[in-house]
Formats: structure tokens, sequence, C-alpha cells
């Protein structure tokens, strides 16, 4: 049931694609499945179709609850759905979980149907092309040959930047929030240090511990925390914690500060829920992403076929993916004279910030999704 | 023997110190022992004498080298020796190994000569204070009774600003260097998460590893690969490295990027050589030193007292200890109208930076050096 203007309960939905599928590293899954969730109706024009990319740690539940009891809404919950700025009353907008997550798509952990067994390190590695051309049989399945947006932030932003490179002439308008069209060295160096946690666990098992009935849990957990150190701006953990003593000083590594009692229970909530072989391939594919490497590094003319319409919003306070990846986004697009919109929203809560129901983040986003015209394809 | 104006051969000298010391936490040392070099004369005056306090990894071993075919000079070798910045012909320069350190200093994997076994988690937490105090009986062995200087950088230089909180009447001048009046709450982040890779290692034993002949070397490897990032900025490992490929990509976990090489390098060096405990109590000192906490956070009011003249110099692109640290040292000087120097040095290398032999840096700290009159105290 829908209350406050809420998406109300969502079932999710599974494709099953059996033609086998390329990935860019040329291993070849015979089949996959897909699921995902979808939210408002699709039109007769089938032209109001948006697919919302996620990020590291999302999945397609992107909006809306599963079940009446569930304590949290979908990811996005607070930008999907009737009346809000990605307004379901106008689009169709389609949530899907990327190929080797752990949410019901094809992944590290699901069953492989020819063994019988979970796929565990022998699922391939799969890069964010994989990811898009993977949405595009999605597509194909649901009937929609053109999206009137695509959207997404961090990652989900890479996803949205792939699309418009790779099926230039199936987006009309690409969102890109809070991204770059790469990772920096210091971006790649953290996400080493979360996968070498993960690999040096003793219950990772080269990937196969779902045999030993274990998880690499202690690796994941350290995963987390320094991931949550790097979405938060200095200020934002200065300003939520701070020094904050959670009780008098007792000379002890327990708990000391406020801080510490916060990552730590971030970190054992998401290793008790995430799948560790999915982390090492999602924070594979952000490393390898880099669609200017082809042409020289030069990233205008990897954009040069692009052909939506571009909004692109970064957050002052985001030190991973600072403004300035954003910048670099919107000058290749103007070298090739694209229409781009660019939006530098002051921001305190670094990279967190694209989650969050910021009133001038969403009044950006609402304003030019309300312009997008989904009359016809 | 000296070459290139180097110290030459030192060799360590070891005080021992069999009167009970009493730390911040409550806890008493029975006894202990700092391990030490000295480099240059002490002058009839006893007023010549410069003490350098280390960092987070850091030792006694300051400049020159212990033994003919050493490899490398002790850490701060750019900076001490006859004619270098802090001058040997002049000065009488002192390096320790803090308490609790792991190069020869009472610590976790000292023998507690009481049960004739290592300390190893019964060693107490230790904190700036005590480092301070337990060095100042240093000098009183050494019939120091007033120092030249104090120097430090990064923790060394809480430990420079602590002296002359502690000891005002001892210090006549203090040089701090890329440090801070105490952590924001994003270090004391990353100090967590270093700290529960370690002690979540199934081989940390609570502490007690030496008895299982074992070391938990996986978590102190993690432990230093984010430490790495941290001294490094964004920029100059975006310079160091960038996106450089090992080699082709292999779409794997093995090493593809030369970042990744690089800091399991230093994360399997180090694990091999330092000790898990001083680890964890280094960046334990580091999170609890706030000598403003109790005057109601005015730090101000905390530096009332100090007698000291101050060099206070930061790097634009520390981002572990930003500029603004320092200037917040250097307003809470002014506010009590002491006389201070500071010098914001442009360099690209990060926190890294105060170890690093840039020309304008070493002139600024020579330049006050220079001018530090020592004939008398």
């Amino acid at each position: 049931m829908a209350e406050n203007n809420s998406i109300g309960i969502v079932a999710p939905q599974t494709a099953h694609f059996s033609e086998p599928f390329t990935l860019k590293s040329g291993e070849v899954l015979p089949q996959f499945e897909l699921v995902y969730e979808t939210y408002g109706t699709l039109n007769a024009a089938k032209s109001n179709a948006v697919l919302v990319c996620h990020a590291l740690s999302g999945n397609h539940h992107v909006a809306g609850k599963n079940a009446e009891g569930d304590k949290y809404a979908g990811w996005w919950d607070n930008l999907v759905g009737p009346g809000k700025p990605l307004d379901t009353n106008k689009f169709f907008v389609i949530g899907v979980n990327n190929l080797g997550g752990c949410h019901g798509s094809s992944g590290p952990s699901s069953i492989n149907p020819d063994s019988k067994k979970p796929y565990g390190a022998s699922f391939p590695i799969v890069t964010v092309e994989d990811w898009v051309n993977s949405q595009a049989r999605l597509l194909d399945l649901l009937g929609i040959q053109q999206l009137a947006a695509i959207i997404g932030g961090s990652l989900g932003g890479m996803q949205a930047l792939q699309w418009t490179i790779a099926y230039p002439e199936r987006i009309k308008h690409a969102l890109v929030i809070a991204s770059a069209p790469n990772l920096t060295a210091q971006n790649m160096a953290f996400n080493e240090v979360a996968r070498q946690a993960i690999i040096t666990d003793p219950e990772f098992y080269d990937g196969d511990y779902y045999a030993h009935n274990t998880v690499p849990r202690r690796g994941l957990r350290i995963a987390r925390m320094l991931g949550h150190i790097t979405y938060l701006s200095d200020d934002a953990m200065g300003e939520k914690f701070g020094r904050k003593l959670k009780d008098t000083i007792k000379y002890s590594f327990d708990v000391e500060f406020e801080m510490e009692s916060y990552l730590r229970y971030q970190g054992d909530k998401f290793a008790g829920e995430f799948d560790a072989n999915t982390y090492l391939r999602m924070t594979r594919a952000l490393d390898y992403y880099d669609p200017a490497l082809e042409y020289g590094g030069d990233l205008s003319k990897a954009l040069n076929k692009v052909q939506a319409k571009f909004l692109v919003v970064s957050f002052t306070s985001d030190w991973r993916f600072s403004p300035d990846r954003s910048r670099e986004i919107v000058k290749a697009l103007l070298d090739n004279e694209r229409t781009v919109s660019y939006a530098e929203v002051t921001a305190l809560h670094g990279h967190d910030a694209f989650l969050m129901p910021d009133a001038h983040y969403h009044s950006i986003l609402c304003n030019y999704l309300q312009k997008i015209d989904t009359s016809t394809l």
C-alpha cells in the first residue's frame, strides 16, 4: 500500500537469457539471469522508460518495499515514486541487479545450472561494458527500443555514460551523477586494499568459501569500513561524529569514539548481507572502466558518437569522485558539441550525497526530468 | 666512515630506568628501557641538544648507518648530518625509539623482566604525554636540562608540541612539521580500520601471538597498505602510478596496475619487520592526543604556558594533516603572543613530504635552525 507518495509494494521479476553472452574478458556465459523491478507504467509508444543503474553495493530494489513489514524501502526511494523527482506517474522506471551481483542476478553465489553448485571463483570478472550489454538484452526482452533516460550515481554513472557510448541511438537523456570517466590511482588503491582484505581472509578459500560453509566475513567487514570512510567527507565525519567519545577514555582497543562504533556497525551489517565475491568483482569493474583508453586517453574521442543529452551532477565535498572528474565528462561532451547541463551541488556529505534527499540536488533532477518529452521515441 | 656528509656509522645505546613510571592511563611500568642514538657533540654548556621525535613507524635510527653494509641510512638522514639542515657540526642530535616501540625500547615484543616472556597484550597503552615524560627522563640521564630545539613530523610533531606544554622551561625552539593539535574523525577512522584489520586477524591471539610463534601478518599488511594511501596525495599517486598497467589486462584479482604492486610490496615489507602490537599502540596514541580537551576544546588555553619559539611547517597536498590543522596551532600560539614562524610548503607528495629532501622545505628548516643560539641555555 502506497504511503507518503511511495511506490508501495513491488515484486522483483527474473529474466532468463539462454543465448551465450560473451564478456569483455573473452569468457562466455552460456546463460544468465537478471533480476529486476519496475515502477510506473510503460506507455503505448514504449517511450517513457528510465533505467536506474546501481553502484557498488546497490541492487534492483530501487524504490518501494517488497513486503508490508519491510523496515526499509529501496535504496533510491527518496528519488523514485509518484510525484517524486523521478516521477513514476510519468516514467516507467526499471531497476536491475547487475550481472555478478548477489541479489538474484547470476553471480558468484548463484547456482551454476551446469554444476548445480555455486559458481564461486569460476564466475567470470565482469565489466561496466558487460553490464550495459546485459541490460540491453533486458530492454530487448521488455520491448524497449530506446530509453527516455538512463540514470546512475557513482559506478552507476559510469554505466549511464557507457550506455551513451555503446548504444548511442538507444539513449535520449543520460543523468550521470557523482561519477567519473575512470578511477584515479587513489581510488583504485582503496579498492585494492579492500580486495586484499577479503582475499587474504583465511575463510576466503580462493573464492570457493561456499563449499566450506563459511564466508570471509572479517575481510568484507574491513572492506566496508574502509569504503564508508571514503563515502563521507572529512567535514561530514567531523560534523557527524567529531572526536565524540562513547564514554570516558578506557585506554583500550575497544570502541572509545562514537565514529568507531558507527564503522564497526556498518562493517558487521554489510559482512552479514553481501557476498564477498560480488564485492571483488564490483571493485574490479570500477578499476577497469576507462572508455578513453582505446583512444589514447582522449575522452572527447571516446564520446564522439554519443547522441544523448546529458545532465552531469557533482558534489563539492565528494573527494572519491570529485567535481573535477565530472567536469572532464562535461568538457569532452562540449568538445563534441553535445547538449550538456552541469550542476555542482554544494553538499557536506561527500560521495554519499548522491543518495541523499538534498532539496537543491533533487530540484535539479526534478527540473531536468520534468522537461523530458516522453510522448514519442 | 662518513661519506656525502653523512653521519657515518653510529651505534644505538640503551638507557635503563628503574624508577616506576606512571602512565596517563594510570598503569605503572616498574621499569623500562629506551634505545637511542646521538649525532654530533654535546657542548660544555649542554645547550646544543636537539631531540628528534619519530612518527608512527619510525624509530631512534634517525641518521647514518649502524653498520658498513647497511643498505639504507636512518629515516631522516637527508636532514641530519654535518652541513645538513639539522647540522651535527652545531647540534647534538638525539633520536629515541618511543616507549611501546619495537626497535629496542620497552614495548609489547620486549621481554618482561618479571615474567621472562614478551609483554604482549599486557604492555600498557601509551600516549603522546607518556612518550614526552619518558623522553624527559632520558634527557635527565644525559644531563640535558634544556633543549635548543625539539623537532618532529606528524605524530612526532605532536610530541614536539606536547614538550612545550608539559616542560615549557626545557624547550627553546619547537619545530612542528606536518602535524595537528589532534586527529580529525576521518584520521581516527583510518586508524580504526587498520586496527580492526590487525585485531580480527586469526593470528592476533588477543595480542599474545608471540606465544603462538606467529604474527598477524595479514592484518598488519592491510594496515600498512591503507596507511600508504593516506601518506600520498591523490595527485602524487596519479603522477607516480596513474592507471599504468603492469602488463595487458588479465581480468583477474592479481596485480593488474603498477600501483597495486607498490602497495602489496610496501605491505609485505612492513608486515615482515614491524610489530603489530606496537602499531596498535602508535595509532591509539595518535587518536588520544588532544591537549585542548581539558580546556573545553580551547587550544589557545592549552598553549597558555608555552615558552618556546615555534616553526610550524605544513604541505599543501597533505590531506592527512592538512595545512588547516597547522594553522590552528599557529593561531593558538599567536593568541598567546608567542613567537611563531609558519611555512606552507607547496609540495606534491602529501603527508610524506615531511620526509623528503625538497629544497624549499629544507631551506626553511636550515634557515631557522642556523639562527638558533646554542652558546648558552
